[in-house]
């Protein structure tokens, strides 16, 4: 079999545009994926800070058309298809399969908490088992803070147990340290490859073998990040890494979807940028207000953003 | 306008049966909710004890509909609606109020959390604006140890405000009294109706002027619970509530979910029935014999469900 083409680098949960009526805009969705792929980020569409789980399995479908139909490189694409139900982390898991997606983020069931090993194992192996398709590549999606739902390392080790090759990686959004390092050391040397959830933890993933990160501020630092993991080695990366937080620490600090958003909106001119599906709102004036002179602090850019 | 019927005494979210190929089996929830409702408990089915949040929304509609066709009654129903994503909520919402049913059991949108009472309050006004039928009777549902977002005592002041008559009451599992007695006290007196989560608060709320009580524990001791909200102003209240709890123990300090369908499994002769969907799992050996000699001690029975 040829060595197969494996995520690596910088991705991004793209942001996903809506209409004034809320529903989602693939136009504009194409478009700022375009622009990431231009910055040599990939496509990690359906994340979190996309919203993903404000959407139903059907909108989701119909995005996940919309992007392959508009010629992105589905190799350079990992959509989350994790969702609460089983049966619809199937039915998405499989078609970006067939469309040749480069793998899947998948989110563990997560309404119900308290969950044992055994029961998230059982989760993960119907999905495979029912997807049928030695394509599979799975990323596992650890991010507690929000989900609530961890994965452990005993889980970890359970599934690439069970499903070496299929189970290709994880992108670790818990913010411990100590978790991605422990998750480096044990599973990283298996060919499970580590993505941190988050660009301040870039050059660290980097220096101990990791993959990458898969970055919510990807969608408006793209280039770069791209370029910190693209040269890592060279003398600077302490000084690219401290330019990294801090556009990050501007948009942490408040919340980010919104902020996110609300910059989208400015640096391209397209107002409904700034729109956010409830349960999720957008930024009051006075956190607009912060946002917009923080960035023109530091001399703020997203540069081929404009129309 | 003719004084309309509400819900009111006990309901129970009723466990939703599994096939082996972990299907769901319409014909053994059907019997389920007749031997319910013969025991004076309403079908709250697709609760949190439904497993539902592990159905799809295909399957919850199709399910929907075969217990409407089989018959049940529509007005003591109050199936759980409240998806993830708002669209399924409003599509799953919709049918319900279609079919007849005299409410809906809404969670809020519950993936992102430290949610503000503005998204909240715009995702329930979505939903109502989309349904846009004037027999929507919402009971709002208050689990912050599962879902992980509460409804505040300013959100519920927020919805009443603006939608009085179709905010209709909440079921409050939060396990905190004070919670409800906050409710009871604030909102029970404006027609909003307050249904404790789970019967050892079942007597303290009826003296406070609630409504009743939507526990899981319905689902295997329906007529005792049933028998204290129709007598609890007799002499032997406290009796009957201290019996309830004994029950209550019993199945609470085990995986619930799990030590009930293995009751039902075994007092209706049914085996599939201790059958869970992933991320859930059925009782260990142990679990399982320490159930049923806490069962056997104390002489419980479960009339009727056998064939």
């Amino acid at each position: 079999m040829a060595q197969e083409k494996r995520h690596s680098g910088v991705l991004s949960p793209v942001l996903t545009p809506f209409n004034e009526d809320l529903s989602p805009n693939a136009e504009l969705l194409i478009r700022q994926c375009r622009w990431l792929i231009s910055n040599n980020v990939g496509l990690a569409f359906f994340g979190t800070n996309s919203e993903a789980n404000s959407l139903s399995l059907d909108e989701r479908l119909s995005l996940l058309e919309a992007l392959v139909a508009a010629g992105l490189p589905t190799e350079r694409m990992m959509p989350g298809t994790g969702c609460c139900a089983v049966p619809d982390t199937i039915i998405l898991t499989k078609r970006a399969v067939e469309l040749g997606c480069g793998g899947v983020l998948m989110l563990p069931p997560f309404y119900y908490k308290g969950l044992s090993d055994e029961g998230l194992f059982r989760a993960y192996a119907k999905v495979i088992e029912q997807v049928a398709d030695d394509r599979l590549r799975i990323y596992l999606y650890h991010i507690p803070p929000v989900a609530q739902v961890p994965i452990t390392l005993t889980l970890i080790d359970m599934l690439l147990r069970e499903f070496p090759g299929i189970i290709a990686g994880i992108k670790d959004s818990s913010g411990d340290w100590n978790n991605t390092k422990a998750m480096l050391e044990r599973f990283q040397p298996q060919g499970f490859d580590v993505f941190a959830g988050s660009e301040p933890f870039l050059l660290d993933t980097l220096r101990s073998g990791g993959a990458g990160c898969i970055s919510a501020t990807a969608n408006v630092n793209p280039r770069a990040i791209a370029d910190l993991a693209a040269t890592w080695q060279q003398d600077d990366a302490d000084e690219q890494q401290a330019g990294l937080n801090r556009v990050r620490m501007i948009f942490q600090r408040l919340p980010m979807i919104a902020a996110m958003k609300a910059a989208v909106a400015r640096y391209s001119g397209i107002p409904i940028w700034s729109i956010l599906r409830p349960p999720l709102v957008e930024l009051s004036n006075a956190q607009q207000q912060e946002l917009m002179v923080s960035l023109d602090d530091i001399g703020f850019t997203m540069p081929g953003l404009e129309d």
